[in-house]
């Protein structure tokens, strides 16, 4: 587990220099030129190396429905996901390794799974997901989805008094669930943590909330939610509570510097305000917002107020893929279109700052990873510069954040541990993994789906689409 | 060059339908189930075969640049450009080698290549395009870009009466290069042709467009032009004509059906309107409008209008890429966050279908082009449905337009000529490119550039940044 890399290219200022980096015990133990090799040597040549980014917000089950669902608004795409095959613990399995495999492969290390949990076997599909995290060897924050409404209680009412099915389990049984996950599941040291993750305001009680704040003050635990994603959600936070979503997550105490927040696309002033205040940090999934229509995230505006801000592929049915460089790029130079001056736009290094840094810092372990610091652990990317893709040679992170690097990742480790060598996962066999993908699916035309047949004329009304 | 594809799965009204597809002589000449092998046989088994894509606009020689310019709006960018080493003709061959390879493993086996012209070379640099295109093998559409005033006559005067230096060569001159390149290189039926192309009215003036007009007229030409890709060249075109770009270009004559303009970001109603009844095409560059902060051009108000769309990726300093795919993906789903109901959003078959069919059309060949249909010309791409990428099976199209496709490219034909095979380009020596791109190029961090420096205050005061 021991290794030093030679004469890489790591990224210092504003500029780049040539140097060695060596870890020992999983930890970057030295940063300097013509260091003493220690492990296994490795050639930094034409390389470049970067601390892992953070995937910090995706569901991975939703692999199963990528590219199967017509562009639609999160709440009718919602209908139609809910449409789709049930789960079954094995497919748990196949799409979390899938997602990580995606995800290593465009430069991420640790992935934040909102994890979709099946009815019944709740801490069955948390346990599959942490074994499938384990034998890849990707750090993992599985955030396991609950909500105690049901899914048309997610659309505003309008004018209508509408009556919703009660949800078929329980407030006080989901956070038993919970806090068994957390005392089965929680081991840091091991790679594999688990955070509180009420879905959001649109389908979650304030009970369920404040379990989830006690939970999270009882075992230490980061905090995880969808905010104010869209429109209608804008709307339903104004009848629910007759404030803001964020105005009423802060008083029931849910925002700290321990929570991260998917989305915030219909935050106003007062709100990024708020995020400030309490330090809770923002997850952009700029092709998730985009895909569903949902609208294009204030991210200057967060940037400019010190709100700490990182990115997702969110689920790969919203998506549909879990490239992380995409997303980064995506998510960059999209504001350079909602903000005049080009003296604010997002740079490629402060971009790779937000995926790095950003991603640590909202899980509360900036102290620990997201940036190469002698100390941290070693969570790296050692890419290959000598790819098509990369050439010719130019300014490298600009390369890699506005181009479209494709097998890109040389290397990476987590933890110290080599998960990528020359390109290749070395944890799992990928040939059987897309062989049991491949078993278990079809080729099928977009479907229509009853779900959103029903569900539309009412959204249609309710947002003014008529 | 004869083949027959066997049960590859195609496109089929909504729906898909396994086949094969047969090829003579370049040509499809028959499309149905259980065909009698001619030439080689092809196995299409888990593969989708689809018409090959257009990149409807690039500037090739910019892949020099790509990943080198910090975030600008397109004016001060194109400054930053002009401030970098000039060209060669040996760097125009690379370059070109590079877009078309890039261009090709994302689908395209067409590429309009608005080539920038070394100033004393123009002859060489396109003669030059045109044995790097020939050596590939993809169609070539060059539009040898011309200008007749110099760059700083491209941003608005404001209040100011600005005078600018005169361009270095006189229109009759530029007009007369490039009807001699028309002569020696226009060869449709050897897949090269050339586009008359005034770089646009913020640096052309009437005489250069009439001139190419003139031109087009003669020999039968496609013409091709930027348009309004920026608020300031709205302004400008206003200081300049008393009315909108577009009202001006109909007036002149500038418009028709052999017309491709690339960008359009900002047209007004009647501009849409004057598009459709000249039967102009859009070319849509989304990821560069987004890198350059142009906009968001209105795709979905001129697909109602009936205007003609197709994707390019602009050139590879304003992207910073070739990934066709990903301009398709992000061209479809951007227009989801201005356009409030859903039932107008692109789907991934429209979008299939306007990066074909619709590059076919804006260049005056969609009888022959654009679509699998008995009779056209075999511009094919074969792609492999077992990647881990288009994993798990859902909708093959789904998953290629909404997913993020890598290494997809099993097999593609231009006019019946194979270019690549099992992922690989056979044409031309990969490794070579690569070394000769890494040689010709060093490593640097983002430069400040005198230009920008220069211009930036004009620039700012007209566009009310202060």
């Amino acid at each position: 587990m021991n290794f030093t890399i030679k004469n890489t290219l790591i990224n210092f200022t504003d500029s780049y220099i040539t140097t060695d980096v060596q870890v020992v015990n999983g930890q970057i133990t030295a940063i300097a030129p013509n260091l003493e090799i220690i492990g296994t040597e490795i050639n930094g040549e034409n390389k470049l190396l970067l601390p892992g980014f953070f995937n910090a917000h995706t569901h991975s089950s939703e692999m199963w429905q990528r590219g199967a669902i017509p562009p639609l608004p999160l709440e009718l795409w919602l209908s139609h996901l809910y449409d789709l095959t049930p789960l079954d613990t094995e497919q748990v399995y196949l799409s979390a390794l899938g997602t990580a495999v995606e995800t290593l492969l465009s430069g991420g290390t640790s992935v934040v799974d909102h994890l979709v949990l099946i009815p019944g076997q709740e801490l069955e599909t948390i346990a599959t997901a942490v074994r499938a995290y384990q034998e890849i060897g990707i750090r993992a924050f599985i955030a396991p989805l609950i909500q105690d409404e049901s899914l048309s209680a997610g659309i505003p009412n309008g004018k209508i008094d509408l009556n919703h099915e009660p949800y078929f389990r329980s407030t006080s049984e989901t956070l038993a669930i919970i806090e068994t996950a957390i005392k089965q599941f929680h081991h840091p040291e091991a790679g594999i943590n688990i955070l509180v993750a009420p879905t959001g305001i649109q389908l979650c009680s304030d009970d369920l909330f404040t379990g989830c704040i006690a939970l999270s003050n009882k075992y230490n635990l980061c905090r995880h939610s969808h905010l104010l994603e869209t429109k209608a959600q804008e709307k339903l936070a104004e009848e629910k509570y007759g404030c803001s979503a964020v105005q009423h997550l802060q008083e029931i105490g849910f925002l700290n510097n321990y929570t991260t927040l998917a989305h915030c696309v219909w935050l106003k002033e007062t709100d990024i305000n708020i995020l400030a205040q309490t330090q809770s940090t923002v997850v952009h999934n700029p092709l998730s917002n985009l895909r569903l229509g949902s609208g294009i995230a204030p991210i200057i505006k967060y940037l400019q107020a010190g709100v700490n801000v990182t990115f997702g592929c969110d689920g790969a049915s919203s998506n549909d893929s879990q490239d992380l460089l995409e997303a980064i790029k995506i998510g960059s130079i999209l504001h350079n279109v909602t903000e005049p001056d080009y003296q604010n736009w997002i740079t490629p290094r402060q971009a790779i700052e937000m995926a790095s840094l950003g991603g640590a810092k909202g899980l509360n372990l900036e102290n620990e990873l997201g940036s190469l610091t002698v100390g941290k652990k070693a969570d790296l990317v050692l890419y290959d510069l000598n790819n098509l893709s990369l050439l010719p040679r130019t300014d490298p992170i600009g390369l890699l954040v506005l181009g479209r690097p494709v097998n890109v990742v040389n290397s990476a480790w987590v933890n110290g541990k080599k998960i990528i060598n020359n390109g290749q996962i070395t944890t799992i066999n990928i040939d059987e993994l897309k062989q049991e993908l491949f078993n278990r699916s079809h080729w099928e035309t977009q479907q229509e789906s009853v779900n959103v047949a029903n569900l539309a004329p009412h959204y249609r009304q309710v947002m003014g689409l008529n």
